[in-house]
Formats: C-alpha cells, structure tokens, sequence
C-alpha cells in the first residue's frame, strides 16, 4: 500500500529547491537585510511551490535559547538552573538544547532557524567551527557566551589562562617538577578555546619557572569523571609517573584520584592533583581546585541578554569573574625520589 | 514624570476582572469544556476590555515543558538531558522550568498557563499539592511524571518502598540492628510520596526483622550534599550513633560519610552507610547504593509523553523500572560494642 500523505516541507527542502542554505531561507522569508533581490525570489518561489512557511508566533511567548555541550555536567547543570531563575518575571521561557554530537548541533540550527520566538541564545562552553556559527550570526538574535571565547560575541567568564597558571604554580611552589596535565580531548572539549587557553596558561607557569613540559603527561581525555580515570589509566602504564597533575575539571581530577588511590598510588604522596571548577565533589573529597563562579557567571550572562533583547543594542562586552585557588588535601609537597 | 504606557494585561488581571481562576480563563479562551456560559461571558467581557488576547500559535513550533524541583542535581539533570535527547526528531523542543520555591512554582504555572504551543509537560521528582494539581490538569495536555507519585497520571520511575527494603535488609544481613535514615525533609521534598514510600520500606523491612525504630535516627534534610552534612552533624551530637544509616539520595549519603569521616568516624567501622541512586560519585568514593536507572526512566517518559500527545490517547500507564544493591565499601559488618 503506498502512502499517500506529504510530510509537510521543511526549511531544508526549500533551501535545497532554492539552491541556498536554511539560514538565508530563514533570513529572506523573515525579511531581513543581506539576501539578493534575485535570491529572494527564488526562494519565494520555492516556499510556494513546497507550500513552506515560516512558523509565525503571535502573543507573548518568547524564548531564550541555552545551547550547553553537557546538559548533565556539574557546570552545565549550575548554569541552566541559575538562567532559568534569572529569566523568570522576564517574560522569556528557556529552551534546553544539548549538543554533544553532530545529531544534536544539527537539531538545534533546525530548530533555532525555523523558531520565530527565540528572543535570544545563551552558549554555554561550547565551540562553534565557521559554518556553525555564521548560522548562529545568521539568526539575528543576541547572543551571550558562557565559559568559552566566541570573537564578536559578548561573553562573560574567567581567565583560563591565568586560573591555570595559578593552579601550575601551586605545584611548582611545594617543589614539584614532573607536572602533567588531564587536559580536554579536542573532539570532546567543553570549548577549544577554553582548552587552548588553559593549556597556554600551564605552558607559561612552567617556563617561568624553567622546567620542561613533558608530552607524554599531557593527556587529554573526555571531561567526566570517565575521562579522568582514562588519564589514570594512561599514566599508570608510562615507566614514570609525573609527581603532580593539572586537571582541567573536577570531575576529571577525581576520576583520577579515585583511579589512583585503587591502584595503590598515594595522593598527594606520590602524586598531587590540582582540580579546576570547586563543585560540590570537590570539598567532599579534599581536593584542591580552582574555584570558579558559575552561578555568577550564569547570573551575568542572563542578565546581559535580556539587557540586549530590551534594548536592541549589540553591546560586545567581555568580562572575566575573579577565581581563587583553594588548596584542600589532594596537594602536598614533592617527595624525594627513591 | 508620570509614565503614560500602560503595562500589558496578563491572564491574571482578566481572570482578577472576571472574578476567576486563571485557568478558567485559560479554559474559555481556547473554547474548553466545563465553562459555564454565564462564566464565559464575563471572561470574554474582560478580556475585550483589558485587551488582553491568549496569545496564539501557527506554524511547526511545539514544545514539551519540563517541570523540576533541582534541575542543577543529578536526578534532575541526567533526566533533562536524556528528554532533550528523546525529543530531537519529534518537532518537541524542551523547557525548563525549575521549581524549587513557590514563585518558581507559580511562574510555571503562570508560564503554562498563557503558552499555548506547549504540547505535554513531564514532572520530574517533584509534588504537587491539590490547587496545583488541579492546575496542571487545567492545561489540558498530557502530563506524564518521572521519580514521583501522581494518582491518575502516566507515572514511570522505580519501586521506592521495595528499593528502600533492599537497603534496609543489607544492613540487617550484616547485623546491624541500630539503623537510622537520612530522609528528604518534607518541606524539601523531592516528592513527598516518594520520602513516604521509602520511609514506609524502611520501617517494613526493621518491622519483619523485629527491629524498633528509633525515631531519633531518622532525620530528614535537603536531598543535596549540604542536606547529607547536617544529618551528620545531628548524628554527632547524639550520645550514641546508629551503626548503620539508610540515605535517600548518594547526595545524602556521601555528606553524611564525608562528615564522619572528617570527625573521625570510621566508615564502615564504626557506620555503615548505604546510599541511594548509583550516581558516578558513589562509585569513585565507593559508596554502597541502590542503582536506580534514570536514563530509561527519563527515556521512556519521554516516549509515552509523545505516544500521548501524537495519539491524543491519555493512558494511564504506571510502570517501575528494576532497580539493584551495589555493594562497596562503605557498608561491612557491624562491630561489637566497646
């Protein structure tokens, strides 16, 4: 039996008819500047043969987009729950999309491009490649950046570079030498720039002080808990181990911790962890870390989107929340090597 | 200056004008049943004179809203992103709305209430009480619930009586007869009927043991980490401890066993505790728990609320998902007096 019924069109069936992307479909159909007078008509055209049109909303709902790598990750988690009170009484109701894999980024253009009530987006340690984020430029709408760098947008975070370079320099002080890092995995950061900053910021910290960076403890795994247990995996399997260890999350500095103290590995006796965020876990299991602000940053972040949305001007501000080292149990002084 | 714009009418001003709930206005204004004529009459009177209009829809936008006590705790979370995830494909995009005290409760409802696009609401661990439950069901859309209790609702989630029963029994198949609990407290509920039920299994496997309950160990807190130190800090102060401790979240659990263990008290030595949920940190700290399965709950709430919202069929499914003791470190065998 063939089915007769026509799954309703689509932005994408109208752009490939049209021969140009959803998003100058989406700009064009919305009226806005930027498409050719010649395009236009074709996509017109094309609208009208497929019967496609832009979902108009009416009324006062209006929504803000939080686009978040790790919906489930501590700092992700902290995030959307402070946004989510701060918009409240704003007349905005927030949109939740993960966007772990490439099924996901996809869903949230689709969706952002075709949803005429999304007042604005709110990224959350996330990176864009070129095509992504021309199509994030292309919505028209504000967007604020948390913990990540995105040039031309405003954002509101910490210093990574120097968070850890300070966490680099509180192993160097108890005389350690040997220092490796958890680092994110390129395919799986929270943020490239995120990673690359933290990564130049431990460079630093160890040139100043004149000691060499040894590849072979530069690790860069998952940001969980199961990516720092993979570095500990890593670690224990190289002839020496390194006596002091920068991860770049809590959540990886524990994976390790945990990894390490079943192996038989003292910490910080033989080797000292330096964690990165102060979540909850952290004070629990005495971990040093870089304390970072997330609700702060959250705050902020909420705060200046509606500002935009408000008042129609694309302030680019950029502004770093101050961080602290807070030094617990999992760091000590370097030990004599046997 | 006098400001002359005068502030939008919202749904609460036409239903203070016309002497009624806000859902009744709700109910007339999209042409529901169960609004008497002469009702709908001075609603529709009211809102011409407020020129106040339900804000209207066309077009592909529909949305699933996700109503949570803590969205930042792992439950919550893990549950969030894992409905983000099911929905992608479906034409459902997610909100969030956090409801952890009483003005984000009435800004969900307010929110619902004047949303028209939202196509189904999944309740994730968190009670109602009657007004509110008569709200949510004045929506008019399918409401499935996840973690918690909701008679004449699609309920998915696991069987907290018998889950606390299995913890309860550990303990007493390891000797331990003076056994205490660290409860959600009932103004902090996570779901006061999932707190009822897992007290109830609690007293029913001592009760078959022949074991009293002692009402001083059974404290009840927040469900979160904080939650866990206090009921720690009212065991120390206590002349003498339980040897064995039922809490009802891993949250709970490790506040409590870092608390101890900070003061000095050997876990398991000297209190064994069992926890609750199988979250990541009860492995790494190697935390005795029962593992409950939230992303198949999380899952397969999402699939019925589609099933539902797709066939317009409310069936009132009611399922448990399997939930297992994971033995580990933190539970041994109960030590003789001194």
């Amino acid at each position: 039996m063939v089915d007769h019924r026509m799954p309703a069109a689509t932005i994408r069936d109208v752009a490939r008819m049209a021969g140009v992307s959803a998003t100058t479909v989406s700009r064009s159909l919305r009226g806005m500047s930027n498409v050719a007078i010649e395009t236009r008509d074709r996509i017109d055209r094309a609208a009208a043969d497929l019967g496609y049109r832009l979902p108009r909303l009416a009324g006062g709902v209006r929504l803000v987009a939080l686009v978040a790598r790790y919906p489930a990750q501590w700092f992700f988690a902290e995030s959307i729950a402070t946004i989510e009170r701060t918009l409240r009484g704003s007349g905005h109701d927030l949109l939740i999309f993960g966007v772990d894999d490439a099924e996901g980024r996809r869903n949230m253009f689709d969706r952002l491009t075709e949803n005429p009530v999304v007042a604005g987006v709110i990224v959350v340690a996330t990176s864009f490649d070129e095509p992504e984020r021309s199509a994030l430029d292309a919505l028209g709408v504000p967007v604020v950046v948390i913990g990540g760098y995105a040039p031309g947008l405003p954002r509101v975070g910490i210093d990574d570079a120097n968070a850890a370079r300070m966490a680099t320099q509180h192993l160097l002080a108890l005389g350690h030498r040997d220092i490796g890092v958890a680092s994110f995995a390129p395919g799986d950061t929270v943020g490239q720039d995120t990673t690359s900053a933290r990564l130049a910021g431990f460079q630093d910290a160890m040139q100043a002080a004149g000691v060499p960076v040894q590849s072979r403890w530069v690790l860069a795994r998952e940001s969980n808990i199961q990516g720092g247990v993979r570095c500990a995996e890593e670690l224990l399997t190289l002839p020496r181990l390194p006596t002091g260890l920068v991860a770049m999350s809590d959540e990886m500095a524990l994976g390790v911790l945990w990894t390490l103290r079943r192996a038989g590995v003292v910490v910080p006796g033989v080797m000292s962890i330096v964690g990165f965020d102060d979540n909850p876990m952290a004070a629990g299991c005495d971990l040093t870390t870089i304390h970072q602000p997330v609700t702060a940053q959250a705050r902020h972040a909420a705060e200046q989107l509606l500002v935009m949305i408000d008042s129609g001007v694309r302030e680019v501000v950029d502004f770093d929340l101050p961080v602290r080292l807070v030094v617990r149990g999992s760091t000590g002084p370097v030990a004599p090597r046997p």
